[in-house]
């Protein structure tokens, strides 16, 4: 609840919060160069914000006296797993996927409805480490084996923007930004790093060459299309590189696991080995941590020892997975509480981006129109959640909409970093912990971009949605809460909801000018591997 | 858990619940005539499900040593609202459809992702009141005003069978089972009657009539469509009967409200309001009661007076009738509370069918394929909880899969009234209380029939949907489970699914040819208004 706040008072805190002016009001921005819509919002929230965020200081500071030092941040994100995956959403065990774990997590925080994503894998992890687009950081779509692309050493990670408010970083995962050292995680923020490459399908492919060459495969495109690794080499020139790394900050990165389906799940349970036994050496250190666990759960991957024989058909190899990693996070989670560290800790869940109904059936799933790859709410609304004991209520359901730049912008304040978000570009992501601190309506977005590579394929105001399109009726509005589906385009294009689409666009775009994308290199067939910035 | 049970104690278990032979193996049957599929079910189960109901007999029997009588049962039906539009769904609040106590109903008990329910509400409404899959009992669509069908005098409601046990029986709400007094409720075993001929939609006409007469109506296709009272009279020769009536058994009916939109409001407030004082006259009486409350939640008609202006767009009329239902429902729960008598009432809240995608964007929605009238799960899937605390643990969400006519031999199984079941007609519902009492995986059943009129039009075989279409490709298999959205039928179209499927089929109609449906009586154009059997 807000209450009334004396002005004298307003204006100091305000003063205190480093606050500079926006045309006529002084507006808290930490010196982040937001959007041009966020902008506004701010402008429009101005008071109500400014008293929720002393409101979030007092109780973050309050938090640091009892710890003595800032809390620590888990961000764990997930492969392909589609908004209606989990059990807490129709999911779950009901679909043959059993989430226990999860949904207990869900239940014990907070669960969004609408958390979203980028459209496909490579773009959602450049968008959770930078908290920008993709399209600004000049790499712009999901990466294969042999690409010579990756995150440019030039955009600043939440790894780094932590580091230097004095926080102990790692990850471990599907690093997935690039294969050369100079993309990799210890050379971007990351104190440790255990690391995969690619998605999951190579890793699966020497193994299912190997089985199914001249033979049927099962119902899998990805195993069907395959060519085998020695014709892959000849199609396209690249020899599949180790695809798993241990890199410490500093050092020479070394190759820890082979790549094939083995290596995978081998890989995955050492990834949650570690983590715990590193979570356990920093929990009484005077520095806090971030960890970035990128799961390969769910991909195409089975892991048969852990099939669930109650709900599982014999096709389904990712609910192998999915239960495994329900084990890894209950462990982290029951690891944070054993060690007292639960109310010091923010763990956050997403998944990357909607299901990839091409490997059906084994595949993940949607309720929505739309997957892995389009603008529909099936490829870019994902399950999330958030749990802090103590700090964010049980059992929170809110309607706002969180988009996955938010988690950088969102780490950065809970880190008291946010002085170290670079100025000269635009942060797409928004400060949520107003959002997870008090609950349900304080969210702070009401618009969202939608990129597919390069373009600009939707937007989001409010509780609607334009879907821009080159071919075809020139745009398509849903009114996203009443139409999550989106199938009833036509009753909603209505001329109310021109403006404020023109307005949003506008200056969005006047503020790329601005601030210009970083040159995209596509890669001409046949390059060498080399390093770009 | 099932313990073990010596042989003897078993056998003298069996012999007392009225144990009968079927083939060479005893079976619990209550002389209940079940279809072909559920006793082969029952014999492939027949020692736990003995076991099993020895459990349950003993829970009720305690339970009646307590209150001194049979439980008192509640269903509440409600209209058009579609799989995925509760909060605890996804929906509620963030579909602009607040749901905030029948979502605190559905945690405080069992809700279900997997009830089914007909197509349509005539269907629906027999299919509850008969325990019957429509098509037996000779009545099979939507009635509309002036029809002369009805449900068949010689059909046996739940009602019927629920007094010979001793209940006070009531019901409020859309009968929607014929227009004339013959087929009326308190013709058809309510001792009680408050209720509605039509479906909503008949009542919003004579206002939208007046309000949108020769000018362009706001987006609902019924109150475009509606030509005005006077034409519709002319081209059906139908006058509008009033709507709304009062009944007593054996006495003759009075109409209550006018059918009007105001009317229907009113109608809906009253019927909250006699039932609750129904409740709480009844609460101390030595008899037990059976409520059926038909509410008109969530039809078209909007209430202003509700209006959620947190979350509601204004198009949005469904969302202030559903926070009224809340409400209803709540003061319900609560006075069962209050008098003490919540442990000794079951309440189960189930809608009727899909939403109705024709008055969109007045209409109700579904995450899944289809809508009201079709047999994909859009129309026929719908969301249901059950509450009785003290006998259903809360919290549960089993996958278990339910059918609306389960709600008839569940309340007689509850009410100590299955010998009141005829044995001279094939009962569909299957009884549940195993599911409810003893929680996820005690459901009975691994099969269903999906009637679309007179058409058998899909069956469901443990994860599998066969679909038959007259025409387009001959059949269609879904794995359910895997594919709730029903979006990958060719990748099931295997040959082991053919066998279940025919041998369901073939026994299901052998059974029908043994005991024949009763006639339909399809109403040619202009015929004069009489009852039939």
């Amino acid at each position: 609840m807000i209450g009334r706040q004396p002005k004298p008072i307003l204006k100091a805190i305000a003063a205190a919060l480093s606050v500079v002016t926006l045309g006529t009001l002084p507006l808290i921005t930490y010196a982040v160069q937001h959007d041009a819509p966020y902008l506004a919002l701010a402008k429009e929230n101005y008071r109500q914000w400014i008293q929720q965020n002393t409101q979030i200081d007092r109780k973050l500071v309050a938090l640091q006296q009892r710890f003595k030092k800032r809390p620590n941040i888990i961000y764990i994100l997930t492969d392909d797993i589609g908004w209606g995956e989990l059990g807490w959403q129709g999911g779950g065990k009901h679909r043959g996927t059993p989430s226990p774990e999860l949904d207990k997590m869900a239940f014990e925080g907070m669960r969004f409805w609408a958390a979203y994503a980028e459209p496909s894998c490579t773009p959602t992890r450049i968008a959770l480490n930078t908290g920008r687009h993709p399209v600004r950081t000049g790499m712009l779509s999901v990466l294969w084996p042999g690409q010579p692309e990756g995150l440019s050493p030039k955009e600043v990670t939440i790894a780094e923007v932590l580091k230097k408010a004095g926080y102990e970083t790692a990850m471990w995962g599907k690093w997935h930004l690039g294969e050369l050292e100079t993309y990799a995680p210890e050379n971007q923020g990351y104190d440790y790093a255990y690391y995969g490459l690619y998605n999951g399908a190579p890793y699966a492919w020497p193994d299912a060459a190997k089985m199914y060459q001249g033979k049927s495969p099962p119902g899998s495109a990805m195993f069907y299309d395959f060519p085998g690794e020695k014709q892959y080499k000849k199609v396209t020139g690249v020899r599949l590189s180790p695809g798993f790394y241990e890199g410490h900050k500093g050092g020479k990165r070394k190759p820890v696991h082979e790549v094939s389906q083995q290596g995978l799940v081998e890989f995955e349970s050492e990834s949650a080995r570690q983590l715990i036994t590193w979570v356990r050496a920093k929990a009484r250190s005077d520095k806090p941590f971030f960890i970035y666990w990128a799961s390969y759960a769910q991909q195409v991957a089975g892991v048969p020892e852990y099939q669930h024989k109650a709900y599982v058909d014999a096709r389904n190899a990712q609910s192998s997975f999915m239960l495994r990693h329900n084990r890894h996070v209950r462990s982290l989670l029951e690891t944070l509480l054993e060690l007292k560290i639960a109310q010091n800790t923010l763990v956050i869940w997403y998944s990357d981006n909607g299901p990839m109904y091409g490997f059906w059936p084994t595949a993940g799933y949607s309720w929505l129109r739309g997957a892995k790859g389009d603008v529909y709410e099936g490829g870019v609304r994902v399950p999330a959640m958030a749990w802090w004991p103590g700090m964010i209520a049980p059992n929170q359901d809110p309607v706002d909409m969180i988009h996955v730049t938010d988690l950088y912008t969102t780490a950065a304040r809970i880190a008291g970093a946010m002085t170290y978000i670079p100025s000269d570009r635009v942060v797409d992501g928004i400060d949520q912990t107003p959002l997870l601190l008090l609950g349900e309506g304080h969210g702070r977005r009401n618009y969202m971009f939608h990129y597919s590579g390069p373009f600009l394929q939707a937007v989001r105001w409010d509780n609607f949605k334009l879907h821009i399109k080159p071919r075809g009726p020139p745009v398509e509005v849903y009114n996203i809460m009443r139409d999550p589906g989106e199938k009833h385009g036509k009753l909603y294009s209505y001329s109310f909801t021109v403006t404020p689409f023109q307005n949003l666009v506008k200056n969005h775009k006047l503020m790329i000018r601005k601030y210009p994308h970083r040159v995209s290199r596509i890669t001409p067939p046949g390059a060498a591997i080399t390093p770009h910035d």
